[in-house]
């Protein structure tokens, strides 16, 4: 076997054997396959597809070619759960909290934000003295005595998809399904989770930008699952418009305080209700799905979820002085509003553009070794079917460079759709597979 | 402009501009583009192809990613040959001392052997002594001085070519017709040739397997002629069986001496006619090629041709005693004859497998790096319409290695097809374009 024969077959559209994905993930892990014939092979794969069987294999030999987690010493059902990205997503931050008060063990890894996504290991490093990197052991071992960690992935967890999807990103293969289905699931079996469930993300502001290609992908990847051992479920969520009010690193932790404190906008109230019911239910712990959704809302009421985090962020070593007082976190120096032009209707509050605004401001990355600035980025005043007056303020834009935060004025305006007549809510839950 | 665009552009079947095209050679030569995304945007190439306007942008930009040679100096037009590559092909160093021999100037840059093929720089190296490498101005001086040099490439003619190519056969790209047609050209106009002959070849043992390709090939080739002002001319030859009798270095150069003594195969014969009266022509020396064909025999009748090729070898520090004693070439150590196993016509002579043989007993390279063994090879007794007997010697093998010369018999045996009907001699010629 030799690699220049496995990309030659894959350009030809034939179908790669078992032996030769994983021929080409430990050699190319070893570095005996280059970065350039892996690249020739990954257009190959992009232009010419993988079969479901090369889709679980390529994900199997990714999630082996390092440390593979063994959670089982937990003594409990653990239930991963992944969002394929967005704008504005702090769900993880909101519901993994929820989840644990309710008994059921959180073992969480979480990537950082690359493009114009944001990453949940980002925002909880706004959080001063919050620590993301540890041993395995100590992760484990987090989770047997509060119930939570959340931290960010090893180096050496699927070290094969780490580098392929580094790659990817530099040659213009980062939006294919297969790949990125293979990606997402390597990383979740290789962190050891028993069962999953995805936030697939469809819009402006997501990989998917249709619902149809959500569904695709999310076929692929509960056929991964399955043939994996691995049952899981995919939600499908809406992201043509950010998640939330906010967007931007600690933004996002305030956010995600306040809704943790009761304060809710609907779009994330949907989206943790259906993903916390479906988590609930793999997990064992209550099949009925509308029973799971008033567990959720009980321990946020009765601020349970809230006390858990506190437990959490104080357990991996933050400052929780931070979280009992917002106030203290450190803001932009410039906060400019963004006023209406017209009167009227929102159409549409195109994600994508607030994701790059946001990255632009300095809150992402644009290449991985780029830093950022917590304190930077976007308030949403007005949402999708919202109702605005000529001169009303439409955003917020926290800036620490005003010239950047003046560029981002107009850029914002264009990511606004004022209509005249009525439009009504998106939909934030798309479907369940 | 950046490179992941213009992969994204190509990915997605899109037209490259001239500027993004020149833009990814430049920045590749430079290293600010990497290997791994060229190799992406090559596999994108391949598998979405490139229209005329980008494959002769594509050469013009090789091209000029170098040295340009200008050959004005010499005063007379000067017109280059290049094969798209065979086996057994010594047609350079039989018809170039011809051409040198009537008057018309030849500076002739070569290539080594890659793959299967044979390259004329590591056949003039089997002569002791024979300089492939030298300055520009000492190849041109020689040219001017006995009217003919054949050196190897510079390391700095069209460098992004060399890159490519290298690159292209490290990630199965390699037998694509716009990459190949705009490789050979890139080199041709490089090397400064004003008009240019080439050999197209067709079959089993070239990269063109079939004429439909091999015309569409041409016609590449000569449009981008034609748009880089090289007039350019197409000889379309049947490369399915090797051409002459022996495969291997110091065995080809031992049958060119033969034949410019006169004892030249019919093959040989047809090819050098053909090719030789169409560069008469371009020279200017004479525009019907029924003449240009005669002068060509009576040169070589006449020895002109022989000694043109002896002054060629003495000029660049080869041992001429050698070209006029051949027994003197040292010899393999095993010589080892193949019997047919029944009686019949040869059908089939398979150049590829045949050329591949020839690499595995040492004769050619699998890497680039690789070293080659000048006396090991293949002398082909019986070619595709000959008769044979069972028991009689269908080929020699030249082996240095006992072990490999064995392994060799019974593939030999499989590149050969013997039938009981009796078969039609081949065509050796199959189009001028």
């Amino acid at each position: 076997m030799n690699i220049q024969e496995i990309i030659a077959k894959k350009r030809d559209k034939q179908e790669l054997t078992k032996e030769e994905i994983e021929y080409f993930v430990q050699e190319y892990v070893q570095e005996n396959v280059t970065d350039y014939q892996a690249a020739a092979l990954i257009m190959a794969i992009y232009l010419n597809g993988m079969t479901k069987e090369e889709t679980t294999n390529l994900t199997l030999s990714m999630a082996n070619s390092g440390e593979v987690l063994d959670l089982s010493s937990i003594g409990k059902t653990v239930v991963d759960k992944h969002s394929t990205g967005g704008v504005g997503d702090k769900i993880t931050i909101i519901l993994m909290p929820i989840i644990a008060s309710l008994g059921i063990p959180v073992a969480k890894m979480s990537g950082r934000g690359l493009g114009f996504t944001g990453g949940t290991i980002d925002k909880l490093e706004s959080i001063p003295g919050y620590n993301t990197q540890m041993e395995m052991s100590k992760f484990i071992e987090n989770v047997k005595k509060i119930g939570i960690s959340i931290i960010g992935q090893t180096a050496n967890l699927a070290p094969a998809d780490k580098k392929l999807y580094a790659l990817r990103d530099s040659i213009s293969c980062v939006d294919n399904q297969a790949l990125i289905a293979s990606s997402v699931m390597s990383k979740k079996i290789a962190a050891g989770a028993e069962k999953i469930v995805l936030d697939v993300t469809v819009g402006s502001g997501a990989f998917m930008q249709t619902k149809e290609e959500a569904i695709e992908i999310s076929k692929m990847m509960k056929n991964i699952g399955n043939l994996a051992n691995r049952e899981t479920v995919c939600v499908l969520t809406n992201m043509n418009e950010p998640v939330g009010k906010a967007v931007g690193n600690t933004l996002e932790i305030k956010e995600a305080i306040e809704c943790l404190k009761g304060n809710i906008p609907e779009d994330i109230k949907q989206i943790i209700l259906e993903l916390g019911s479906q988590i609930i239910k793999l997990a064992g712990e209550g099949d009925n799905l509308e029973e799971n959704k008033n567990k959720i809302l009980e321990n946020i009421k009765n601020k349970k979820a809230y006390r858990k985090f506190l437990e959490l962020v104080e357990n991996q070593n933050g400052d929780i002085s931070y979280i009992e007082n917002p106030e203290k976190f450190q803001k932009a120096k410039h906060i400019i509003p963004v006023y209406a032009e017209k009167t009227g209707y929102i159409e549409k509050l195109d994600a994508r553009k607030i994701g790059v605004i946001s990255v632009h401001l300095g809150a992402g990355r644009i290449k991985k070794e780029d830093g950022i600035e917590h304190s930077v980025g976007i308030l949403l005043e007005k949402k999708i079917g919202g109702k605005v007056q000529k001169g009303e303020i439409l955003a917020y834009i926290h800036a620490n460079d005003e010239e950047k935060g003046k560029t981002a004025i107009e850029d914002i305006k264009t990511a606004y759709k004022i209509v005249e007549n009525q439009v009504k809510e998106e939909k934030y839950i798309l479907g369940i597979i």
